[in-house]
């Protein structure tokens, strides 16, 4: 029997405990440890067998640990935490600033090739699974064009602009992708679309006390930057229904392909994701890429990779021969 | 600049016109010939400026090509001609008996090997495009189902396997999907589904003159890996109907993950392919593939592969960088 895959956490939020619920769902994989900047003793994990350990003594894991997930933020902790311990780590991370990407791969590249570890960068459903899709797209229909609509998903920035409104005592903000513009595109129409023409907003208020709820609403579609630009409807709703209804962290959305071959031959790709636990589900990709990090490490492979660089059958605990002859 | 990847194609029929069509949409890549086991002046390309040749005079071109694309049958021309011709070219080809692929595999890897070849087998949709849905689904959620549903749509192999039938002058062959099995998968039930349950298998056939009706319809829905397992209805119509109502190709379908993370989340990963030309997609499936076998073959990485050994990257005519720039 293959040996298992001894898998760190670094970092211990939504994300990491996703993280930690995955590996409980392959087999081939046991956690060793979470490594924290709290004190270990604050941090409650849903099992009990895996210890926490602080993050400033992961150096003496090395030994220990044959992938770490980086359970951090893009913003301020990867930057950081993603090349010091690419340096002592095989890595894989969620890396999400789009613009900082080039940037962020060759800092991690450099430190990866100079240790021997491999790290894959900004793994996730998008950046990730929907990058994949995009290239595939053009790639396998180089005449046409690629639609990447997000949602229905909660989306924090927004909702953080609502609460913020006079007479609003709660609530949270969906993106939707709009039906219409999803149907043109796949009617094999090749509309130009703004980002503010492929999504809709909708809102989930709970009303302070005595507040007018057309003042609010009209506070809310006005909002410059936020929502003046979409179509914007808002529910209003008792704190009962919020805590009831909305108390998940659903996402998805389509990446979709219209292109033409020969004598203007309409093709349509489409990929798409119905989550109901956006962080739940980007762990769970983060799972599968640590199975082909392990194995890019193993046999030479190292450096920075991203999902571009993961030839599918890696991410299979199954061997090569068995996926050809179950899956293909 | 990069040198433009020399590709020929050896087959000149639906797949092989879709190939031609398909290059001449990559700026990377330029059509060097066409080889045939028909009169070379009989066969008519879409373009006048690429040269045809006989199949049995190919070995002559070794110098001439980088990759040959294999436009030829699964059921006849392939067994043959794969092992035959990785032995003197890095090819592509669309090998689709799924029973046989690891036999087929088998065969051409020790012939690709040896000659420091690099042969990408059963490129395509199903297997290919789907066959990498399916793995990714099962490996990012391991707890769920998958669930490939296929068409409506035309299916080449198929209606080749009716038309070789005695007694067939002509026919065509579609494949149905059972919209209220996949309303069921959508919907997060995780149903057990046969593949009779999910589809049924209809043809369209043109009788040669005074064969039996009985005798073809039995043939046919008794015909293994083809359709034994399947409903198959058969249906007698004229040369005339043929003509008028089933000159397309189309098809299509759908792969979908349905699983659970955390604690019975739902998460649905769906792909699906419209198609109004299935050999010309396949063939451009085939071309993108071709561009990987010449990366491969190039860097010393040869043998038999399939889709599960391609990195995504290696189909973009991109630099590395660019793609991690526009696309991740």
């Amino acid at each position: 029997m293959t040996k298992e895959i001894r898998v760190g956490i670094a970092g211990y939020g939504n994300l990491g405990r996703g993280v930690e619920s995955a590996i409980s769902q392959n087999k081939d994989m046991t956690l060793v440890g979470v490594f924290t900047r709290r004190e270990p003793k604050d941090v409650q994990l849903l099992s009990e067998q895996v210890p926490v350990h602080k993050l400033d003594e992961i150096e003496s894991f090395t030994e220990d640990i044959d992938v770490l997930i980086l359970c951090g933020g893009s913003k301020n902790d990867l930057p950081e935490q993603g090349p010091a311990l690419a340096k002592h780590f095989t890595t894989v991370d969620s890396f999400d600033t789009h613009a900082k990407i080039p940037e962020y791969f060759a800092a991690v590249d450099e430190v990866a090739k100079e240790a021997g570890t491999t790290a894959i960068i900004s793994v996730g459903w998008d950046p990730g699974l929907f990058s994949i899709n995009r290239l595939m797209g053009e790639s396998i229909l180089p005449e046409g064009e690629t639609y990447t609509f997000w949602g229905k998903g909660l989306s924090q920035g927004h909702s953080d602009a609502v609460r913020r409104v006079e007479g609003v005592k709660a609530g949270v903000q969906y993106t939707l992708p709009a039906e219409d513009a999803i149907n043109r595109v796949r009617n094999g129409e090749h509309p130009e679309l703004s980002t503010k023409d492929k999504h809709t907003r909708e809102c989930y208020v709970v009303l302070e006390e005595g507040a007018s709820a057309d003042q609010v609403r009209e506070t809310i579609v006005t909002m410059p930057d936020y929502f003046a630009d979409y179509d914007t409807i808002v529910h209003f709703i008792t704190e009962e229904e919020l805590r009831l209804d909305h108390a998940k962290m659903p996402h998805g959305g389509f990446v979709i392909r219209s292109g033409n071959t020969g004598k203007h031959t309409d093709q349509v790709i489409e990929f798409s994701l119905k989550l109901d636990s956006n962080p739940e589900f980007t762990s769970s990709v983060l799972v599968a890429y640590a199975r082909a990090a392990y194995k890019l490490q193993q046999k030479g492979d190292t450096g920075a990779k991203t999902v571009y660089d993961i030839a599918p059958g890696l991410l299979s605990p199954k061997s090569p021969a068995a996926i050809r002859k179950e899956l293909l």
